[in-house]
Protein backbone atom coordinates (compact mmCIF):
# COMPACT_ATOMS: atom_id res chain seq x y z
CA UNK A 1 0.00 0.00 0.00
CA UNK A 2 1.03 3.15 -0.32
CA UNK A 3 1.29 4.41 3.09
CA UNK A 4 3.67 1.65 3.60
CA UNK A 5 6.48 3.45 1.57
CA UNK A 6 8.39 5.94 3.40
CA UNK A 7 10.12 8.96 1.81
CA UNK A 8 9.83 9.94 -1.56
CA UNK A 9 10.33 7.11 -3.57
CA UNK A 10 8.23 7.05 -7.11
CA UNK A 11 5.61 4.31 -7.33
CA UNK A 12 4.09 2.52 -9.80
CA UNK A 13 0.87 2.22 -11.40
CA UNK A 14 0.54 -1.23 -9.98
CA UNK A 15 0.95 0.12 -6.40
CA UNK A 16 -1.85 2.77 -7.15
CA UNK A 17 -4.58 0.55 -8.87
CA UNK A 18 -6.37 -0.69 -5.81
CA UNK A 19 -5.27 2.73 -4.12
CA UNK A 20 -7.96 5.08 -2.58
CA UNK A 21 -8.67 8.30 -4.18
CA UNK A 22 -7.07 9.97 -1.61
CA UNK A 23 -3.66 7.94 -1.47
CA UNK A 24 -3.64 8.71 -5.16
CA UNK A 25 -3.85 12.28 -4.26
CA UNK A 26 -1.17 12.06 -1.56
CA UNK A 27 1.64 10.29 -3.97
CA UNK A 28 0.90 13.21 -6.68
CA UNK A 29 1.24 15.77 -4.27
CA UNK A 30 4.00 14.42 -3.06
CA UNK A 31 6.05 14.24 -6.32
CA UNK A 32 5.53 10.13 -6.42
CA UNK A 33 3.64 10.02 -9.05
CA UNK A 34 3.50 12.16 -12.44
CA UNK A 35 2.62 10.08 -14.85
CA UNK A 36 -1.34 9.25 -16.29
CA UNK A 37 -4.01 8.02 -14.17
CA UNK A 38 -5.48 5.10 -16.62
CA UNK A 39 -6.19 2.06 -14.27
CA UNK A 40 -5.59 4.13 -10.76
CA UNK A 41 -7.70 4.14 -7.92
CA UNK A 42 -10.09 1.51 -9.86
CA UNK A 43 -13.96 2.33 -9.68
CA UNK A 44 -13.15 6.18 -7.94
CA UNK A 45 -14.66 9.18 -10.42
CA UNK A 46 -11.76 10.65 -12.44
CA UNK A 47 -12.01 14.20 -13.82
CA UNK A 48 -11.00 16.89 -15.98
CA UNK A 49 -9.59 20.19 -14.56
CA UNK A 50 -11.09 23.18 -15.48
CA UNK A 51 -9.61 26.88 -13.79
CA UNK A 52 -11.25 30.15 -15.14
CA UNK A 53 -11.25 33.60 -13.40
CA UNK A 54 -14.94 34.51 -11.70
CA UNK A 55 -15.88 36.68 -14.67
CA UNK A 56 -16.19 33.50 -17.16
CA UNK A 57 -17.35 30.96 -14.32
CA UNK A 58 -21.17 31.59 -14.87
CA UNK A 59 -20.71 31.39 -18.33
CA UNK A 60 -18.68 28.09 -18.05
CA UNK A 61 -21.59 26.53 -15.71
CA UNK A 62 -24.14 27.08 -18.28
CA UNK A 63 -21.95 25.66 -20.92
CA UNK A 64 -21.19 22.58 -18.94
CA UNK A 65 -25.40 22.44 -18.40
CA UNK A 66 -25.98 22.57 -21.71
CA UNK A 67 -23.15 20.28 -23.17
CA UNK A 68 -23.50 16.99 -20.42
CA UNK A 69 -21.83 14.72 -22.98
CA UNK A 70 -18.75 15.82 -23.19
CA UNK A 71 -18.52 17.96 -19.45
CA UNK A 72 -20.54 16.35 -17.01
CA UNK A 73 -20.12 18.21 -14.16
CA UNK A 74 -18.86 16.70 -10.86
CA UNK A 75 -17.89 19.56 -8.93
CA UNK A 76 -17.56 23.55 -9.01
CA UNK A 77 -15.75 25.33 -6.34
CA UNK A 78 -15.94 29.25 -4.30
CA UNK A 79 -14.14 31.65 -5.69
CA UNK A 80 -10.78 31.50 -4.31
CA UNK A 81 -11.52 28.21 -2.41
CA UNK A 82 -9.06 25.40 -4.11
CA UNK A 83 -10.80 22.71 -2.25
CA UNK A 84 -13.89 20.78 -4.10
CA UNK A 85 -15.78 19.68 -0.99
CA UNK A 86 -18.52 17.58 -2.74
CA UNK A 87 -16.13 14.89 -4.30
CA UNK A 88 -12.98 15.24 -2.72
CA UNK A 89 -13.10 16.43 0.84
CA UNK A 90 -10.05 17.85 2.23
CA UNK A 91 -7.88 17.88 -1.00
CA UNK A 92 -6.11 20.59 -2.74
CA UNK A 93 -7.15 21.60 -6.57
CA UNK A 94 -3.55 23.34 -6.53
CA UNK A 95 -1.25 20.60 -5.85
CA UNK A 96 -3.12 17.51 -6.20
CA UNK A 97 -3.31 17.27 -10.22
CA UNK A 98 0.49 15.78 -11.71
CA UNK A 99 0.62 18.67 -13.90
CA UNK A 100 -1.16 21.82 -15.12
CA UNK A 101 -1.29 23.28 -18.23
CA UNK A 102 -1.42 26.96 -18.33
CA UNK A 103 -3.35 29.16 -21.44
CA UNK A 104 -3.00 32.84 -22.30
CA UNK A 105 -5.73 34.33 -25.07
CA UNK A 106 -6.09 30.57 -26.10
CA UNK A 107 -2.52 29.64 -26.25
CA UNK A 108 -0.76 26.86 -24.26
CA UNK A 109 1.97 29.03 -22.46
CA UNK A 110 3.74 26.47 -20.04
CA UNK A 111 3.36 23.48 -17.85
CA UNK A 112 3.63 23.64 -14.17
CA UNK A 113 3.64 21.01 -11.47
CA UNK A 114 1.55 23.01 -8.68
CA UNK A 115 -0.25 26.03 -8.52
CA UNK A 116 0.87 27.53 -5.36
CA UNK A 117 2.27 30.23 -6.81
CA UNK A 118 -0.25 31.42 -9.74
CA UNK A 119 -3.62 30.23 -7.63
CA UNK A 120 -5.99 33.63 -7.28
CA UNK A 121 -9.12 34.47 -5.41
CA UNK A 122 -11.19 34.79 -8.15
CA UNK A 123 -10.22 31.42 -9.41
CA UNK A 124 -13.10 29.21 -10.05
CA UNK A 125 -12.53 25.22 -10.59
CA UNK A 126 -14.87 22.90 -12.28
CA UNK A 127 -14.35 19.22 -12.61
CA UNK A 128 -15.90 16.84 -14.88
CA UNK A 129 -16.17 13.23 -15.45
CA UNK A 130 -13.93 11.02 -17.41
CA UNK A 131 -14.00 7.67 -19.28
CA UNK A 132 -10.83 6.77 -17.53
CA UNK A 133 -13.46 6.47 -14.80
CA UNK A 134 -15.06 3.55 -16.01
CA UNK A 135 -11.84 1.37 -16.33
CA UNK A 136 -12.97 -1.05 -13.58
CA UNK A 137 -16.20 -1.49 -15.25
CA UNK A 138 -14.55 -2.23 -18.89
CA UNK A 139 -11.91 -4.66 -16.97
CA UNK A 140 -15.05 -6.55 -14.98
CA UNK A 141 -17.23 -6.63 -18.24
CA UNK A 142 -14.40 -8.18 -20.33
CA UNK A 143 -14.16 -4.68 -22.54
CA UNK A 144 -10.77 -4.88 -24.00
CA UNK A 145 -10.07 -1.53 -24.91
CA UNK A 146 -6.40 -0.92 -25.93
CA UNK A 147 -6.09 1.35 -23.22
CA UNK A 148 -6.67 -1.45 -20.56
CA UNK A 149 -4.35 -4.23 -22.57
CA UNK A 150 -1.20 -2.00 -23.28
CA UNK A 151 0.49 0.51 -20.91
CA UNK A 152 1.75 2.47 -23.93
CA UNK A 153 -2.01 2.59 -25.66
CA UNK A 154 -3.87 5.44 -25.05
CA UNK A 155 -7.87 6.62 -26.44
CA UNK A 156 -7.42 8.60 -29.93
CA UNK A 157 -9.07 12.09 -29.29
CA UNK A 158 -10.07 14.59 -32.69
CA UNK A 159 -11.88 17.55 -32.69
CA UNK A 160 -15.57 16.33 -34.35
CA UNK A 161 -17.66 18.54 -36.28
CA UNK A 162 -20.62 18.08 -33.70
CA UNK A 163 -21.81 21.53 -32.56
CA UNK A 164 -21.63 22.32 -28.59
CA UNK A 165 -24.87 24.56 -27.49
CA UNK A 166 -23.09 28.18 -26.87
CA UNK A 167 -22.88 29.82 -23.52
CA UNK A 168 -21.60 33.31 -23.81
CA UNK A 169 -18.15 33.36 -24.17
CA UNK A 170 -17.66 29.46 -24.82
CA UNK A 171 -18.82 28.25 -28.23
CA UNK A 172 -17.47 25.50 -30.33
CA UNK A 173 -17.91 21.54 -31.27
CA UNK A 174 -17.22 18.74 -29.35
CA UNK A 175 -13.94 16.85 -29.29
CA UNK A 176 -14.35 12.67 -29.27
CA UNK A 177 -12.49 9.99 -28.00
CA UNK A 178 -12.50 7.01 -30.42
CA UNK A 179 -12.23 3.45 -28.73
CA UNK A 180 -12.37 0.31 -31.27
CA UNK A 181 -14.83 -2.12 -29.69
CA UNK A 182 -15.14 -5.55 -31.43
CA UNK A 183 -18.78 -5.84 -33.17
CA UNK A 184 -20.37 -8.76 -31.12
CA UNK A 185 -19.98 -6.29 -28.11
CA UNK A 186 -20.73 -3.24 -30.04
CA UNK A 187 -24.71 -3.10 -28.04
CA UNK A 188 -22.98 -4.21 -24.59
CA UNK A 189 -20.81 -1.34 -24.99
CA UNK A 190 -23.41 1.15 -25.53
CA UNK A 191 -25.98 -0.54 -23.08
CA UNK A 192 -22.89 -0.64 -20.44
CA UNK A 193 -21.93 3.37 -20.65
CA UNK A 194 -25.42 4.77 -21.33
CA UNK A 195 -25.64 3.72 -17.55
CA UNK A 196 -22.87 6.05 -16.87
CA UNK A 197 -23.80 9.69 -17.91
CA UNK A 198 -21.00 10.90 -15.41
CA UNK A 199 -18.57 9.91 -17.83
CA UNK A 200 -19.75 11.05 -20.97
CA UNK A 201 -22.27 8.21 -20.74
CA UNK A 202 -23.68 6.83 -23.94
CA UNK A 203 -21.47 6.75 -27.58
CA UNK A 204 -22.15 10.20 -29.31
CA UNK A 205 -21.65 8.10 -32.95
CA UNK A 206 -20.70 4.87 -34.15
CA UNK A 207 -18.89 4.11 -37.25
CA UNK A 208 -17.98 6.60 -40.03
CA UNK A 209 -15.32 8.90 -38.74
CA UNK A 210 -16.53 11.06 -42.03
CA UNK A 211 -20.17 11.77 -40.67
CA UNK A 212 -18.86 13.92 -37.55
CA UNK A 213 -15.75 15.75 -39.72
CA UNK A 214 -13.10 13.32 -38.86
CA UNK A 215 -11.12 12.98 -42.27
CA UNK A 216 -8.25 10.74 -40.79
CA UNK A 217 -8.31 8.81 -37.92
CA UNK A 218 -4.15 8.73 -38.00
CA UNK A 219 -3.86 12.16 -37.41
CA UNK A 220 -5.21 12.62 -33.59
CA UNK A 221 -5.87 15.86 -32.36
CA UNK A 222 -4.76 14.75 -28.44
CA UNK A 223 -3.90 11.00 -27.43
CA UNK A 224 -2.49 7.86 -29.92
CA UNK A 225 -3.79 6.80 -32.55
CA UNK A 226 -5.88 3.05 -31.86
CA UNK A 227 -6.11 0.89 -34.44
CA UNK A 228 -9.46 -0.09 -36.10
CA UNK A 229 -8.66 -3.69 -37.03
CA UNK A 230 -10.94 -6.56 -38.97
CA UNK A 231 -14.15 -7.17 -36.61
CA UNK A 232 -14.16 -4.12 -34.89
CA UNK A 233 -15.67 -0.25 -35.47
CA UNK A 234 -15.10 3.13 -34.09
CA UNK A 235 -16.79 4.57 -31.38
CA UNK A 236 -16.76 8.13 -30.59
CA UNK A 237 -17.47 9.29 -26.99
CA UNK A 238 -17.74 12.96 -26.03
CA UNK A 239 -14.69 13.79 -24.17
CA UNK A 240 -13.79 16.57 -21.46
CA UNK A 241 -10.98 18.02 -23.79
CA UNK A 242 -13.75 19.73 -25.19
CA UNK A 243 -13.44 22.46 -22.64
CA UNK A 244 -9.86 23.18 -23.24
CA UNK A 245 -11.05 23.36 -27.28
CA UNK A 246 -13.32 25.43 -26.80
CA UNK A 247 -11.79 28.20 -24.23
CA UNK A 248 -8.92 28.01 -27.28
CA UNK A 249 -11.17 28.65 -29.70
CA UNK A 250 -12.43 31.79 -27.93
CA UNK A 251 -9.37 33.18 -27.13
CA UNK A 252 -10.15 33.38 -23.36
CA UNK A 253 -7.75 35.09 -21.57
CA UNK A 254 -6.85 32.79 -18.86
CA UNK A 255 -7.44 29.06 -17.80
CA UNK A 256 -5.47 26.92 -16.24
CA UNK A 257 -6.55 22.69 -16.87
CA UNK A 258 -4.71 19.44 -16.05
CA UNK A 259 -2.24 17.96 -18.39
CA UNK A 260 -4.49 15.29 -20.59
CA UNK A 261 -4.38 11.80 -19.08
CA UNK A 262 -2.98 13.34 -15.33
CA UNK A 263 -6.58 13.65 -13.94
CA UNK A 264 -7.76 14.77 -10.54
CA UNK A 265 -9.11 11.77 -8.60
CA UNK A 266 -12.28 12.19 -6.57
CA UNK A 267 -13.42 10.01 -3.60
CA UNK A 268 -16.80 9.57 -5.18
CA UNK A 269 -17.55 5.71 -6.49
CA UNK A 270 -18.47 5.32 -9.98
CA UNK A 271 -21.40 2.93 -8.84
CA UNK A 272 -22.67 5.50 -6.35
CA UNK A 273 -25.73 7.13 -8.03
CA UNK A 274 -25.62 10.00 -5.14
CA UNK A 275 -22.49 10.69 -4.12
CA UNK A 276 -23.07 12.28 -0.41
CA UNK A 277 -26.44 11.00 -0.03
CA UNK A 278 -26.60 8.25 2.58
CA UNK A 279 -29.61 9.15 3.90
CA UNK A 280 -31.81 12.05 5.21
CA UNK A 281 -30.91 11.20 8.93
CA UNK A 282 -27.09 11.39 8.02
CA UNK A 283 -26.98 14.28 5.71
CA UNK A 284 -24.01 15.99 3.71
CA UNK A 285 -21.47 17.53 5.92
CA UNK B 1 -58.13 19.27 -28.58
CA UNK B 2 -57.27 22.29 -27.32
CA UNK B 3 -56.17 23.74 -31.03
CA UNK B 4 -59.92 22.87 -31.86
CA UNK B 5 -61.40 25.13 -29.42
CA UNK B 6 -61.48 28.64 -31.02
CA UNK B 7 -61.64 31.87 -29.09
CA UNK B 8 -60.85 31.96 -25.80
CA UNK B 9 -62.98 28.97 -23.92
CA UNK B 10 -61.44 28.59 -20.45
CA UNK B 11 -60.19 24.60 -20.97
CA UNK B 12 -60.59 21.68 -18.39
CA UNK B 13 -57.77 19.55 -16.88
CA UNK B 14 -58.85 16.76 -18.92
CA UNK B 15 -58.76 18.44 -22.41
CA UNK B 16 -55.19 19.17 -21.31
CA UNK B 17 -54.29 16.02 -19.87
CA UNK B 18 -52.49 14.25 -23.14
CA UNK B 19 -52.08 17.91 -25.02
CA UNK B 20 -48.15 18.55 -25.59
CA UNK B 21 -46.20 20.98 -23.62
CA UNK B 22 -46.93 23.38 -26.05
CA UNK B 23 -50.39 23.17 -26.15
CA UNK B 24 -50.19 24.09 -22.49
CA UNK B 25 -48.29 26.60 -22.76
CA UNK B 26 -50.04 28.48 -25.19
CA UNK B 27 -53.03 27.58 -22.91
CA UNK B 28 -51.97 28.91 -19.92
CA UNK B 29 -50.45 32.27 -21.76
CA UNK B 30 -53.68 32.41 -23.21
CA UNK B 31 -55.68 32.51 -20.12
CA UNK B 32 -57.49 29.46 -21.20
CA UNK B 33 -55.98 27.48 -18.37
CA UNK B 34 -55.11 28.95 -14.80
CA UNK B 35 -54.69 26.80 -11.98
CA UNK B 36 -52.54 23.67 -11.01
CA UNK B 37 -50.85 21.86 -13.32
CA UNK B 38 -51.16 18.24 -12.04
CA UNK B 39 -52.10 15.68 -14.44
CA UNK B 40 -51.41 17.85 -17.58
CA UNK B 41 -49.26 16.56 -20.70
CA UNK B 42 -48.74 13.45 -19.33
CA UNK B 43 -45.43 11.81 -19.81
CA UNK B 44 -43.48 15.51 -19.97
CA UNK B 45 -41.35 17.06 -17.63
CA UNK B 46 -42.54 19.98 -15.62
CA UNK B 47 -40.38 22.69 -13.73
CA UNK B 48 -40.12 24.80 -11.22
CA UNK B 49 -39.11 28.56 -11.99
CA UNK B 50 -36.92 30.55 -10.36
CA UNK B 51 -35.61 33.81 -11.71
CA UNK B 52 -32.70 35.84 -10.00
CA UNK B 53 -30.66 39.25 -10.94
CA UNK B 54 -27.69 37.76 -12.87
CA UNK B 55 -25.41 39.10 -10.08
CA UNK B 56 -27.02 36.26 -7.52
CA UNK B 57 -26.91 33.51 -10.87
CA UNK B 58 -23.71 31.70 -10.45
CA UNK B 59 -24.31 31.64 -6.85
CA UNK B 60 -27.72 30.01 -7.24
CA UNK B 61 -26.25 27.52 -10.04
CA UNK B 62 -23.85 26.44 -7.77
CA UNK B 63 -26.91 25.76 -5.16
CA UNK B 64 -28.12 23.92 -7.71
CA UNK B 65 -25.29 21.83 -8.52
CA UNK B 66 -24.61 21.03 -4.86
CA UNK B 67 -28.32 20.15 -3.91
CA UNK B 68 -29.14 18.05 -7.13
CA UNK B 69 -32.17 16.21 -4.98
CA UNK B 70 -34.77 19.28 -4.33
CA UNK B 71 -32.87 21.47 -7.24
CA UNK B 72 -32.30 19.29 -10.58
CA UNK B 73 -31.25 21.73 -13.28
CA UNK B 74 -33.46 21.56 -16.58
CA UNK B 75 -32.12 24.34 -17.74
CA UNK B 76 -31.08 27.72 -17.01
CA UNK B 77 -31.01 31.11 -19.92
CA UNK B 78 -28.64 33.81 -20.57
CA UNK B 79 -29.25 36.97 -18.95
CA UNK B 80 -32.08 38.75 -20.32
CA UNK B 81 -32.93 35.94 -22.42
CA UNK B 82 -37.07 34.78 -21.73
CA UNK B 83 -36.49 31.60 -23.98
CA UNK B 84 -35.76 28.27 -22.28
CA UNK B 85 -34.47 27.06 -25.57
CA UNK B 86 -33.07 23.57 -24.43
CA UNK B 87 -36.15 22.33 -22.70
CA UNK B 88 -38.83 24.12 -24.74
CA UNK B 89 -37.94 25.75 -27.79
CA UNK B 90 -39.96 29.17 -28.65
CA UNK B 91 -41.36 29.49 -25.12
CA UNK B 92 -41.69 33.05 -23.25
CA UNK B 93 -40.85 32.17 -19.68
CA UNK B 94 -42.59 35.71 -19.33
CA UNK B 95 -45.93 34.55 -20.42
CA UNK B 96 -46.03 30.89 -20.30
CA UNK B 97 -46.50 30.27 -16.39
CA UNK B 98 -50.04 30.33 -15.01
CA UNK B 99 -49.13 32.51 -12.25
CA UNK B 100 -45.92 34.36 -10.79
CA UNK B 101 -44.51 35.41 -7.41
CA UNK B 102 -42.50 38.13 -6.58
CA UNK B 103 -40.59 38.40 -3.83
CA UNK B 104 -38.44 41.50 -2.26
CA UNK B 105 -36.19 41.14 0.43
CA UNK B 106 -37.19 37.57 0.97
CA UNK B 107 -41.00 38.42 1.16
CA UNK B 108 -43.81 37.60 -0.75
CA UNK B 109 -44.67 41.16 -2.85
CA UNK B 110 -47.71 40.15 -4.94
CA UNK B 111 -48.50 37.63 -7.42
CA UNK B 112 -48.91 38.28 -11.34
CA UNK B 113 -50.16 37.34 -14.28
CA UNK B 114 -47.35 37.58 -16.62
CA UNK B 115 -44.07 39.25 -16.72
CA UNK B 116 -43.96 41.73 -19.29
CA UNK B 117 -43.72 44.70 -17.72
CA UNK B 118 -41.63 43.26 -15.34
CA UNK B 119 -38.91 41.24 -16.68
CA UNK B 120 -35.20 43.29 -17.10
CA UNK B 121 -31.87 42.56 -19.38
CA UNK B 122 -30.23 41.24 -16.08
CA UNK B 123 -32.92 38.45 -15.19
CA UNK B 124 -31.73 34.75 -15.10
CA UNK B 125 -34.56 32.28 -15.41
CA UNK B 126 -33.53 28.92 -14.07
CA UNK B 127 -35.87 25.61 -14.85
CA UNK B 128 -35.39 22.48 -11.54
CA UNK B 129 -37.48 19.06 -12.09
CA UNK B 130 -40.86 18.42 -10.29
CA UNK B 131 -42.32 15.21 -8.49
CA UNK B 132 -45.41 16.13 -11.08
CA UNK B 133 -43.93 15.23 -13.96
CA UNK B 134 -44.42 11.76 -12.83
CA UNK B 135 -47.53 11.61 -12.44
CA UNK B 136 -47.82 9.41 -16.41
CA UNK B 137 -45.51 6.83 -14.64
CA UNK B 138 -47.44 6.77 -11.15
CA UNK B 139 -50.62 6.34 -13.23
CA UNK B 140 -48.96 3.13 -15.32
CA UNK B 141 -47.52 1.59 -12.64
CA UNK B 142 -50.64 1.95 -10.00
CA UNK B 143 -49.19 4.03 -7.69
CA UNK B 144 -52.11 5.48 -5.73
CA UNK B 145 -50.83 8.78 -4.67
CA UNK B 146 -53.59 11.36 -3.30
CA UNK B 147 -53.15 14.17 -5.49
CA UNK B 148 -54.10 11.52 -8.36
CA UNK B 149 -56.50 10.21 -7.11
CA UNK B 150 -58.80 13.55 -5.84
CA UNK B 151 -58.73 16.74 -7.73
CA UNK B 152 -58.69 18.52 -4.38
CA UNK B 153 -55.77 17.09 -3.00
CA UNK B 154 -51.96 17.79 -3.11
CA UNK B 155 -48.70 16.93 -1.41
CA UNK B 156 -48.20 18.05 2.05
CA UNK B 157 -44.93 19.90 1.64
CA UNK B 158 -42.82 21.15 4.80
CA UNK B 159 -39.74 22.97 6.00
CA UNK B 160 -37.22 19.34 6.98
CA UNK B 161 -34.41 20.21 9.12
CA UNK B 162 -32.16 18.26 6.42
CA UNK B 163 -29.26 20.87 5.32
CA UNK B 164 -28.52 22.05 1.90
CA UNK B 165 -25.00 22.50 1.14
CA UNK B 166 -24.74 26.33 0.92
CA UNK B 167 -23.05 28.11 -1.96
CA UNK B 168 -22.69 31.80 -1.59
CA UNK B 169 -26.06 33.81 -0.58
CA UNK B 170 -28.04 30.37 -0.90
CA UNK B 171 -27.70 28.22 2.53
CA UNK B 172 -30.64 26.76 4.51
CA UNK B 173 -33.16 22.95 4.85
CA UNK B 174 -34.42 20.84 2.00
CA UNK B 175 -38.11 21.33 2.09
CA UNK B 176 -39.58 17.78 0.94
CA UNK B 177 -43.49 16.97 0.01
CA UNK B 178 -44.56 14.05 2.01
CA UNK B 179 -46.74 11.01 0.24
CA UNK B 180 -48.45 7.89 1.97
CA UNK B 181 -47.31 5.49 0.23
CA UNK B 182 -49.15 2.01 0.67
CA UNK B 183 -46.43 -0.58 2.43
CA UNK B 184 -46.70 -2.85 0.08
CA UNK B 185 -45.80 -0.40 -2.61
CA UNK B 186 -42.29 1.19 -0.95
CA UNK B 187 -40.05 -0.62 -2.23
CA UNK B 188 -41.28 -0.47 -5.55
CA UNK B 189 -41.48 3.84 -4.93
CA UNK B 190 -38.42 3.70 -4.03
CA UNK B 191 -37.33 1.78 -6.78
CA UNK B 192 -39.05 3.59 -9.38
CA UNK B 193 -38.56 7.24 -7.97
CA UNK B 194 -34.62 6.59 -7.87
CA UNK B 195 -34.56 5.94 -11.57
CA UNK B 196 -35.83 9.57 -11.87
CA UNK B 197 -33.43 11.64 -11.07
CA UNK B 198 -34.67 14.87 -13.01
CA UNK B 199 -37.92 14.58 -10.64
CA UNK B 200 -36.15 14.43 -7.08
CA UNK B 201 -35.42 10.81 -7.63
CA UNK B 202 -35.36 8.41 -4.60
CA UNK B 203 -36.92 10.01 -1.12
CA UNK B 204 -34.94 11.87 1.40
CA UNK B 205 -36.23 9.73 3.87
CA UNK B 206 -38.88 7.46 5.19
CA UNK B 207 -41.29 7.37 7.92
CA UNK B 208 -41.01 9.44 11.38
CA UNK B 209 -41.47 12.81 10.76
CA UNK B 210 -39.64 13.90 13.74
CA UNK B 211 -36.62 12.56 12.34
CA UNK B 212 -36.11 15.33 9.80
CA UNK B 213 -37.65 18.17 12.18
CA UNK B 214 -40.88 17.59 11.18
CA UNK B 215 -43.55 17.37 14.70
CA UNK B 216 -46.58 18.05 13.38
CA UNK B 217 -47.86 16.40 9.38
CA UNK B 218 -51.28 18.45 10.09
CA UNK B 219 -49.16 21.94 9.53
CA UNK B 220 -47.75 22.03 6.11
CA UNK B 221 -46.23 25.10 5.08
CA UNK B 222 -47.16 24.33 1.87
CA UNK B 223 -49.45 22.11 0.10
CA UNK B 224 -52.56 20.49 1.72
CA UNK B 225 -52.02 17.40 4.18
CA UNK B 226 -52.26 14.11 3.40
CA UNK B 227 -54.12 11.56 5.86
CA UNK B 228 -51.64 8.40 6.60
CA UNK B 229 -53.78 5.68 7.03
CA UNK B 230 -53.41 2.80 8.36
CA UNK B 231 -51.10 0.47 6.36
CA UNK B 232 -49.61 3.55 4.45
CA UNK B 233 -46.23 5.24 5.38
CA UNK B 234 -45.13 8.47 5.13
CA UNK B 235 -42.41 8.83 1.99
CA UNK B 236 -40.37 12.48 1.71
CA UNK B 237 -39.14 13.49 -1.31
CA UNK B 238 -37.16 16.81 -2.30
CA UNK B 239 -39.00 19.06 -3.11
CA UNK B 240 -38.26 22.05 -5.26
CA UNK B 241 -40.07 24.64 -3.43
CA UNK B 242 -36.31 24.51 -1.74
CA UNK B 243 -35.26 27.53 -4.33
CA UNK B 244 -37.94 29.73 -2.77
CA UNK B 245 -37.06 28.49 0.92
CA UNK B 246 -33.39 29.52 1.19
CA UNK B 247 -34.27 32.71 -1.13
CA UNK B 248 -36.66 33.65 1.44
CA UNK B 249 -34.30 32.69 4.23
CA UNK B 250 -31.12 35.06 2.97
CA UNK B 251 -33.55 37.76 2.19
CA UNK B 252 -32.52 37.45 -1.22
CA UNK B 253 -33.46 41.37 -2.56
CA UNK B 254 -35.48 40.26 -5.48
CA UNK B 255 -36.48 36.77 -6.50
CA UNK B 256 -39.34 35.83 -9.02
CA UNK B 257 -40.95 31.75 -9.12
CA UNK B 258 -44.41 30.49 -10.48
CA UNK B 259 -47.07 30.40 -7.79
CA UNK B 260 -46.57 26.89 -6.16
CA UNK B 261 -48.41 24.05 -8.20
CA UNK B 262 -48.37 26.30 -11.03
CA UNK B 263 -45.25 24.69 -12.99
CA UNK B 264 -44.03 25.49 -16.10
CA UNK B 265 -44.63 22.51 -18.61
CA UNK B 266 -41.69 21.85 -21.08
CA UNK B 267 -41.42 19.49 -24.14
CA UNK B 268 -39.17 16.93 -22.42
CA UNK B 269 -40.28 13.29 -22.33
CA UNK B 270 -39.67 12.30 -19.16
CA UNK B 271 -38.28 8.76 -19.96
CA UNK B 272 -36.02 10.89 -21.98
CA UNK B 273 -32.26 10.25 -20.80
CA UNK B 274 -30.86 12.45 -23.06
CA UNK B 275 -33.02 15.26 -24.45
CA UNK B 276 -31.90 17.06 -27.65
CA UNK B 277 -29.57 14.04 -28.32
CA UNK B 278 -30.67 12.01 -31.09
CA UNK B 279 -27.84 11.10 -32.69
CA UNK B 280 -24.44 13.06 -33.34
CA UNK B 281 -25.07 13.17 -37.21
CA UNK B 282 -28.39 15.03 -36.54
CA UNK B 283 -26.93 17.10 -32.82
CA UNK B 284 -28.47 19.65 -30.80
CA UNK B 285 -30.11 22.62 -33.34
Amino acid sequence: MPGDVPGAAPLTRAELEHASGAEVRAAIRDGRWTGTTKRMALGREQANLTILPERYAFDFLRFCHRNPKPLPLLDVTDPGDPEPALVAPGADLRTDVAAYRIYRDGVPAGDVADLLQVWRPDHVAFLTGCNLSLDQVMLDTGIPLPHLLDEHAWPAQYVSSIPCRPAGAFHGTNVVSMRPVPEALLVKVIELTARFPRNHGAPLHVGDPRAIGITDLARVDWGRPNRVGPGTVPVFFACGITAQAVAMAARIPEMITHVPGRMFVTDVAVVDPTPGWASAAQPPG
